[in-house]
Parts: C-alpha cells; sequence; structure tokens
C-alpha cells in the first residue's frame, strides 16, 4: 500500500468547507484502492496576506515539489491595488509562476440533472480546455507600461511554452476518458492567427507537435468562432489548448454551459509539481453556513488522483458525483446543494463506499 | 425629401444576394419616411484584390467621407499568408484604420421564432456590444516580432481611444430602443483590469467618462465573467464597451445565442465616415444559390440609417423583420431562411409597406 502525500491550502471564505469535503471524498477513495492519504497543511490566502505581505507561506513552493499534489481552496486576499490599478495580491501567479505549472487543464462536462441555460443534454458536453499557464498576455502583469496617456501591455509566446502545453493537450487526448459526440479524440487549436504573429507562431508550433501524434485528430478553431462553437455545437469538441488569455475567458464560458463555475475543477500541472482547485471564487457572503457546492472542489481531487498515478480512483470519485447527480441525491438550486455542503460530501462517499 | 448617399460595397460569395435584398428593403423604408435613396458602387474585396493587390480601390476612403454611410456585403480574399503567418488581405483592417471608425456596434437581439442553443425567449436578449475598432490588441497587426523562438505581439491603448469608444457607448444607452431586462440603461465595463495595466488604465478612463452620464447606470464585469454571464444571465446587459480583441470574441459568443452570425448585423462609426457590414464571412458554398439569409446586412442597413439622421425609418426596418419573424413569414432551418433569400427580403418589404 502506498501513502499519497497531499499538501492542502484551505484557502477563504468557502474554501474551508470545500476542501474538507474533498478530503472525505479522496480519503475515501484512496482506501477503495487499498492506499493511504497523508495530509500535510500549507498556508496561504487571506491571513497569510495579512500577516506577511504575502500570500503564500514560506517553503511551500519548495514542499509542493516533494507533494503528490497539491489541494488548494478558492482563496479570497483583501482587494488591495497597486498604483497601475491591478491587483496586489493574486495568489495564482505566485503558484502558477513559482512552481511553472504549465498546464492549466479545466474539464467541462455537463452532468445529469444540472439546470443550464442551454438545451445541452449530459453527454452533449465533455471536453477539457487546457490553457496555458505561464506566458501569453498574463505574463505582461506587473510588466506593461503606462502614463496617464496610454498603456502597453505584451502578449509573449516561447517555443517552449507553447510546445511543452500542446504536447500536455495532445497526451490527455490519447488517454481522457471522456469523448466528444463523434467519440473521435480531438484536440483543437484555437488562436487568431489570421491576425497576430504570435498567434501564428502558436499554430505553427501545434502544427510540429500534431505531426508526432497521427493517432489524435487535430483542427482549429480562431478565438470568435470558437466562442462561437462552444455555445453552439460544444459536443464537437474533445481536448481545446490556447494562449492564458483566452483560456480564462473561454474557460468561463464552458463553465456557464455546464452549470457555473461550481461544476469547475482544474489542474495546474508542471513538470515538477502540480496543484488542484475550483475555477471560481471563496464567496465570503456563503462561508461557514453549509450552503456551498463542494463538487469543483471535489473533482479537483479527483484530477489529483489522475495525476498521483492513481485514475482509477480519480474515476471512482467522478463515477460517485455523476451517480449522485443521476440519481437524484445532489440537487442544485440557483447553484447550491439542497440539502447542503455536507449532505452532498455524504452522497458522494456513500457512492464510493458502494461502487 | 432628402436624397441618402450611400456608396455600397457589395462583397464576394453570397454579399450581392444580400446587399441585393438591403437594398430593396432601404429603398422601400427611405421611401416610407418621404426620401430618396442614391446608390454609389464601390470596388472592394476578392476580385478588387486580385486586379490590383489591394482589397479596396482606390479613392473609396476618400469618397467614404462624403456618403450618409457605406453598406458592405461580406468579403472573402484568397487566402494568402504572409512570412509570418498571418493573413495579407483584411479588408476590415484597411477600412476600419483608413477610416478611422473607432466604435464597431454590434446589437444581439433574440427574435421571435429563432431557434437557438439556449432556453431564452425574445425579449430576454437584446444588448450592444461596443467593440473598439482602432486600437488594443488588434494594432498589434504586422507590428508584433517574432522568430523562431518566442513572438510578441502589444497590446495599446490611449487615453484618445478610449474616452471616444466609451463616450460612443454611454451616448447609445441613451438613446437606443432596445433595454435589458429590468429597463434600466447601463453601460457595462469589459476588461482584466484585475491582471493587465492596460486594462485597469480603460477601467479609469471608463469611470471618469462614466461621471459625465449621471443618467445611465454604469458596472464592470472583468472579461472572463462577462463571457460567463453572458451564456448565464444576457437579460441584464444592455451596452457592454471593450477592447477590440474581446469584443471580436464576446461578439461571436453572443451571436450564438441569438441564432447565429447570420443575425448579426454590424456599425463601425467613426467622426467622419461610417461603414455597415453583417460580422460574418461571405460562405462561398452558399453563393449565387438563394439560400442565404439576408437579415444581419438588412439590420446593418437599418443602423445605416440610424446613423444617417433617419432612425425612424431604421426603427421600421426593424420592426419589419421583427414581425416577419413573428408571424412565422420568416423560418430558418439550421440558419438558413425556409424560402430563400429574396423570400425574406418580400417578405420584410411587404410589412415596410403595410406599416
Ligand atoms: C483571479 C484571476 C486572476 C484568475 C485568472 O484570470 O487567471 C481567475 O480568473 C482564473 O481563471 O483562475
Ligand atoms: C476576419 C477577422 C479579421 C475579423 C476580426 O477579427 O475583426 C472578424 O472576425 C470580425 O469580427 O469582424
Amino acid at each position: 500500500a502506498r501513502t499519497l502525500t497531499i499538501g492542502v491550502i484551505e484557502g477563504d471564505g468557502i474554501g474551508p468547507e470545500l476542501v474538507a469535503s474533498a478530503v472525505e471524498v479522496l480519503d475515501a477513495a484512496v482506501a477503495g484502492v487499498g492506499h493511504r492519504l497523508e495530509l500535510v497543511r500549507e498556508d496561504g490566502g487571506a491571513d497569510t496576506y495579512r500577516r506577511t505581505g504575502e500570500a503564500l507561506a514560506p517553503g511551500v513552493l519548495d514542499r509542493a515539489r516533494g507533494y503528490d499534489g497539491l489541494l488548494k481552496g478558492p482563496v479570497g486576499l483583501p482587494d488591495v491595488r497597486r498604483p497601475d490599478g491591478t491587483e496586489a495580491g493574486l495568489l495564482g501567479g505566485l503558484l502558477r509562476g513559482g512552481l511553472d505549472t504549465y498546464a492549466n487543464v479545466r474539464p467541462m462536462r455537463l452532468l445529469p440533472g444540472v439546470a443550464t441555460p442551454t438545451r445541452y443534454a449530459p453527454g452533449d458536453i465533455d471536453y477539457v480546455i487546457v490553457r496555458e499557464n505561464t506566458e501569453g498576455l498574463y505574463l505582461s502583469r506587473g510588466v506593461g507600461v503606462r502614463n496617464d496617456r496610454a498603456a502597453v501591455d505584451q502578449l509573449m509566446m516561447t517555443r517552449h511554452g507553447v510546445e511543452r502545453v500542446v504536447r500536455h493537450a495532445f497526451d490527455l487526448a490519447r488517454t481522457r476518458r471522456g469523448a466528444p459526440v463523434d467519440g473521435v479524440s480531438r484536440v483543437t487549436c484555437v488562436d487568431k492567427s489570421n491576425v497576430l504573429r504570435s498567434f501564428a507562431f502558436f499554430r505553427e508550433i501545434f502544427e510540429e507537435v500534431a505531426a508526432d501524434y497521427p493517432d489524435v485528430e487535430h483542427d482549429f478553431r480562431y478565438a470568435d468562432a470558437a466562442a462561437h462553437d462552444l455555445v453552439a455545437s460544444p459536443g464537437h469538441f474533445d481536448v481545446l489548448v490556447m494562449e492564458n488569455f483566452l483560456g480564462d475567458i473561454l474557460s468561463d464560458l464552458g463553465a456557464a454551459t455546464v452549470g457555473g463555475l461550481g461544476m469547475c475543477p482544474s489542474a495546474n500541472v508542471g513538470a515538477d509539481a502540480a496543484y488542484f482547485e475550483p475555477i471560481h471564487g471563496s464567496a465570503p457572503s456563503l462561508a461557514g453556513r453549509d450552503l456551498a457546492n463542494p463538487v469543483s472542489q471535489v473533482l479537483a481531487g479527483a484530477l489529483l488522483l489522475d495525476h498521483a498515478g492513481l485514475p482509477a480512483a480519480g474515476d471512482a470519485v467522478r463515477a460517485a458525483v455523476h451517480g449522485a447527480f443521476a440519481d437524484g441525491a445532489v440537487r442544485l438550486a440557483d447553484g447550491r446543494p439542497e440539502g447542503g455542503t455536507r449532505a452532498v460530501t455524504a452522497a458522494v462517499v456513500e457512492r464510493l463506499a458502494a461502487g
């Protein structure tokens, strides 16, 4: 039996409740495949920021490389602005840059019984957005120039940066269980290469990498067409790969089609560290009231299990969540679980134990 | 009686059919308010490009400033790539830059009887995206740098550029007929000011301009949240204003929620010239077959009438289109009108004559 060592950043607002839920589920899932879980609490978020002026405690980045994965709840730093108008804190920036987690993996899957603004049914939406996480427009944060009359940010892509994230997308398309409606493994390159050099560069490298994966289909969408098609024909998509800012925008779009951010986990994967979190914020108004939907955090835990080499345990968690929605044990009203956060946890754990 | 002088670029593919339809409708609408229409044919698009190496005939930009408006069909230039991988032609770039049409105005309205992937009803979606059209990330076209190892584009905003487009958005919110679900006139600033200086700069100027319009509400959305909310709660929005690239992406998203690009007109408005076009392409496979949906082009004509100082005629066109959908005279199957392009034209003209 293996011991899985997981770093845990509880986060702020609803973070601690969500993380407690995910940990309970992970515990059951890991036990279910004959292993055990060891948790190491790490500090990060609002408290740490207020105490130290940094959103992450010293040493976390180093220790993270030793964990099988870092599970992170949503954080909510005080809204301190820099002189240039941008936010001062942003733990995401520290972690993504500090751990060089170049692939931000965001699965979008419509579960049974989840109300959405669209007419799609479960099975119609099951794709993964792979967002480049270390360069693109975001790298300009804190670096762009401005005065009172003009402002400039930069969008930078490097061969190394594009290549590794595109490879990640193709590897994922080879191995993942979900599938588009036609069942064909496919990576879609999203860019604006008709207008901008950096995106044309992205597409060129995409095409080079694609040649190494003759068993995986590939195609292309300009960013505007991708935004259209993620609403109009989401069933086409399997894995999509794109620049950082595009990934930020299109993953929130995707979230809206699967019932909201509360359904959406993410993995931030680097060569020697990875962390796993919901894509939403810390919702302070719901905190401590057993009201929040823990599904995003629980599914983030499932991504951690995949990454840690226990994909069967990850699948078991996803199946348990799916089952709890399918048989009506979990129902959402306005995005919140009817019986509360802990009831969702219990329903998922019960199905894990049964399954 | 006034003579309205309109420049006309027919465009490629389905362009000539669409423009013929719009001209017929405009003729009736202008006559309906006691004026007359004079058309001046201008050359632009694929033929011009093949003959001259430029997508626009000489003198068009100068003459455009003398017209009451320029009606343009979709164009489809041969896909010639520059050494950097971007497209060589792009008539849009020539016109937007050449005429300094800084506001790209894209109304999104769900009409009765139009099938969409969402559960919304007519009245739930009726907003306008105002896309900055002369700077932002697009200004980097042909200017960004790249070699084999990296590529950089720039996102530039200027005080002048932001101010004028934000003013346009507030002026539009004051005068336009459509409304969000709560009936409150509102301008939403879409940016990513938490991360990037250029967007923080955009937001600062937005706030300065907003202070001049105390009668119009304003609020803010980060770009990711805007993408989410345009799917999840489109009824909130009235007028949205944003940087060029964001406007490109979010307007295609919006189009998907109102039945596709075939329903979406746009106005490109500058201080001394304006042109009006659908936001879709030239669909060569449908060309010359009386198959295409002319609604985007007809509604582009209505925007031209508004701009030319004949808003009652513009309203009449919109009402006629709305009526033709409402009473089932026009029905779309897979985005194409059941009776063909000309039948749509006839139905709209008939309602104009009746109304
Ligand atoms: C909070 C914000 C800086 C962050 C981002 O834009 O990356 C968030 O939107 C996300 O998607 O993780
Ligand atoms: C064809 C393309 C360059 C253009 C753009 O991106 O501006 C189009 O998508 C549009 O929205 O008008």
